[in-house]
């Protein structure tokens, strides 16, 4: 039997790695790869080179980025006094979206899921507390995490850490749908959820 | 307001060029890729790239190959009395995969759609009229082109070219798919299965 030669072969295996990619999948996206021009499909191994080389994590904020610190982090005109913690980079995206929030953020990296054996210490709270201890500005913390059981939990813990050194920390108001996700929330739904935040 | 870092952006831009891949599974991605090992990544941008400098389409068939003439034409054990004539280098794979077709290929890459503005001179035909004034060898071509209008179409008018010339025209046969129900055939296909039937 003669199937596809070596290198679409190796393309199509490399594809269907990608999550949501099966075999069928794979092999049209290939294919697709194969019928466009030479500089566009360069264009695509080359985002995919740049994006791993370039992207690093804040070294203040955990936020994905290609500069350190990163754009928010150093950007003088957000309100150093709110720092809003969330679970991943998407949600800062999200959060920005809105153009209604001008503190800055912190990326926890995860949550708080004893279930799946992941811990505080898994994820990244000891660099939020030093940054609070080290800031002589920080009033607030928002914890905008997930509305989900390990969200909570995880706000919950972040509240009894943080609130004996008197930092007021709140949490974004249930505007949001309980089991749903950051990312996928409306804009508005996204700003009733900061505008009616509560003190833990 | 802050959007993903330039890299990420371009990576998730990069990706949503691909059939199927919206803004939000392109961003899914993204994310997937930067998670993954580096290693890992890069053999996927490699693949992108090797596979669209690599592979080329066959002089003499236009398969896609990377060595040229391709490994079917190249094949000495093949029979090259019989030239199966395909849409696409898919169709190649399908038919080598049920294991029984030892002739050689002629790929089109397309068919003639008047409706489009496709013609015969779109599509790879030229190359095997040449091919097969130039064998000594080549009695038969199989038309196994799709079984819609233009596939029909298109097999109508390679018979009425290549049939002058003395050599055998035959369409794969058409009729209820082995292991479908008659029941849900449809009457065109039933029709052709009645024509089309033979003594046992």
């Amino acid at each position: 039997m003669q199937s596809y030669p070596q290198p679409l072969a190796k393309l199509i295996a490399e594809l269907s790695k990608l999550p949501g990619v099966g075999g069928k999948t794979a092999q049209r996206l290939a294919f697709y790869i194969l019928s466009m021009p030479d500089a566009e499909a360069l264009s695509i191994a080359d985002a995919i080179t740049s994006a791993k080389r370039e992207l690093k994590y804040c070294s203040v904020c955990g936020n994905l980025t290609d500069i350190d610190p990163c754009a928010i982090c150093a950007d003088p005109s957000r309100d150093k006094s709110i720092v809003c913690v969330v679970e991943t980079p998407k949600d800062v995206v999200a959060i920005e979206r809105m153009k209604e929030y001008k503190g800055l953020y912190h990326v926890l990296h995860g949550v708080i899921a004893p279930m799946s054996g992941i811990g505080p210490e898994d994820i990244n709270v000891s660099s939020l507390l030093v940054r609070l201890r080290e800031s002589d500005e920080a009033a607030e913390v928002i914890v905008a995490t997930n509305p989900n059981i390990e969200g909570e939990a995880t706000a919950m813990y972040l509240a009894k850490l943080i609130k004996p050194s008197g930092i007021k920390v709140s949490r974004i108001a249930h505007g949001v749908p309980v089991g749903g996700d950051l990312e996928y929330t409306d804009d508005v739904t996204l700003a009733k959820a900061m505008e009616g935040r509560r003190e833990l």
